[in-house]
């Protein structure tokens, strides 16, 4: 088994934290240096930095490079509420904050600094050892199908959830990555993902890592599950609830319902970060509605060669932009975790430490029935 | 009941045949003039005009107009053999042509021109007619969903079965024209259909008539169906099986298991001319595989205004593009042709003139079994 090269979305460069550029991919390759706290922030505002845990990862370096300038209580405040007014929604980034914050403030300003930048190298770490594991949980399942159907298995994806939206390696592409380092011959189905297009994160990333992939419009993933074209489906997910429904990308809920159609194994790939245990059922996750300029627009290459975003359709069109949707947990043959693999309707057996919250009560005894 | 501003695709003005340039809409509303043979069949090829339908009324009228230059049976010959070579794979383009021909080689060459040009008007009456008569068999099922829902309907469709594919009103789209004409509160969900977007197409239309409708990407109909957001569904078809199988547009299919799994209704739409019943299911009809190019653009807007073809991922990028998927009957409410509407397994009902093909005898003794 050798390593591919697989890409890494943000390293350490000097006294720079250097990150990829994702905003000009997968048009060109550009790497952007943070050196300020604003510059951090920026990142994740302009989405150059993207995925939950990657967003995490570079608020808790953005806190540090923060230190090196204004290391007392307030420039720890003030930084702490730059970067978590950068992407209201992402949970990874205030559990980060949050992270730093209280490591930090029971120091010395003196020691701020330091501290700041160890814990910041601890957290881009723990993420890529949970994608490692999820890797390895995911490879076991990848080798079982390929030793039972004897031939090149065919994996469809949406999105990207890989090294672009986590430190390196990914979360539903790390199994990929594995079992493509493990000699086991893979061939990736990258959905689009309108509107904005993530699957070209995932395509150029493949593509860098050296594994097999194929572009697909979204709408072709029914038609390539019923002609016998896809193995298995690996996605990853923004939020988890304590009975296995699951959100994720808008259009997951789609394949799904096609891969169940034709007995095709719908695995959720995710770390344990992403399970919601107080929210009961998928019903509960609030489904983000984003700016209807997304749907009007696509993000294409200029002829200068830029990447810039293209009209599709005139402004006065009214769109509806559902970012995410709710597979139920029916669906989904297993969810795979850092800590193993599990049905979605068995998850707290891999977490015995986690109370499930008892549903409440039927209402009962209302007065028309008293 | 008011008749709304339902676009025309084709019509005559003067010695002209006048076409709307589908390749300049949504961005603008442009006419294109045909005067010649040559000109008839750069607007099939270069998809100024598109959609079944329309394809063989204009190209009806191609071979009137080149009649008006030379009427000899080599004329005749080779206007038929031009038309029909702009788009190979579509079958009312040879429907159309054939009919031309067997009307006009029996006449004088002086009688040619002036016949040509009552039949290509014939072709058009005929389509408006059978469109008209689809809307109104549709309409009953809006009416009644109406009245049992006592609220404003949303109906979803996919792809663009409307106006800009025939003469005027569509198909999958003529319902949806009567009843707003009826005085029906509807609005139409329109997915922008990848990788051609010809769900900007209905947009246009349907704002053209006034209709109230809203944009999403195709990844957002599993969403609105689980919330939910949708009443029914009406699409056009391409290709009906004997057995009711329909293929259509890609991403007709996904739509199709999510209006199942949330008990929405799912019509087809279409004339009796689109049913094969030469083809007893959807495993026999061909699924045209089209160039990865569009897969990777997409027409939007160029800087200078004009409608451009532009990239999205790079040349190098491998993509797979099937232009049809086919929706199993089973999925199919009911089919909605001129004749009336019947379920997918008894559309020989609305046909009794059509003997259907009896399936062939299963293979039996083999030498092996002999």
């Amino acid at each position: 088994m050798s390593e591919f090269k697989v890409p890494r979305s943000i390293w350490e460069e000097g006294d720079a934290v250097a990150v990829l550029d994702q905003t000009l991919l997968p048009h060109r390759r550009a790497t952007a240096h943070l050196t300020t706290l604003a510059e951090a922030a920026h990142a994740i505002r302009s989405m150059q930095v993207r995925g939950a845990p990657l967003i995490g990862v570079t608020a808790a370096y953005g806190v540090a490079l923060a230190m090196g300038r204004d290391p007392s209580d307030g420039g720890l405040a003030a930084a702490c509420a730059t970067l978590a007014a950068t992407r209201p929604t992402a949970v990874n980034l205030h559990w980060a904050l949050e992270r730093m914050r209280r490591v930090l403030a029971p120091l010395a300003e003196t020691e701020r600094t330091a501290a700041a930048w160890t814990e910041a190298r601890a957290i881009a770490a723990e993420d890529e050892a949970a994608n490692r594991a999820i890797g390895r949980h995911g490879l076991e399942l990848i080798t079982a199908l390929a030793a039972e159907k004897r031939r090149a298995l065919t994996i469809a994806t949406h999105c990207n959830a890989g090294s672009l939206a986590t430190v390196t390696r990914g979360t539903a592409l790390a199994p990929i990555y594995a079992a493509a380092e493990a000699g086991i011959a893979v061939h990736v189905l990258v959905s689009e993902t309108r509107p904005r297009n993530q699957g070209l994160l995932t395509a150029w990333e493949l593509g860098e890592a050296g594994v097999p992939f194929t572009l697909i419009v979204d709408n072709a993933a029914g038609h390539l599950m019923a002609r016998g074209g896809v193995d298995l489906v690996m996605v990853g997910a923004d939020r988890i609830a304590a009975n296995g429904d699951t959100a994720n990308k808008v259009g997951t809920y789609l394949k799904a319902l096609a891969a169940r159609a034709h007995g095709v194994p719908f695995y959720v790939v995710a770390p344990s970060t992403t399970i919601d245990w107080q929210c009961l059922a998928g019903t509960a996750i609030p489904i983000e509605e984003r700016a209807a300029e997304e749907v009007r627009t696509v993000c294409g290459l200029a002829p200068d060669g830029t990447p810039a975003r293209v009209a599709i359709a005139p402004e006065v069109v009214a769109a509806a932009n559902p970012a995410f949707d709710v597979t139920p947990a029916a669906l989904i043959s297993a969810i795979v975790c850092e800590r193993g693999v599990a049905p979605p309707g068995e998850l707290g057996r891999l977490f015995p430490e986690q109370p499930i919250p008892t549903p409440p009560l039927p209402l009962k005894g209302r007065e028309s029935a008293a």
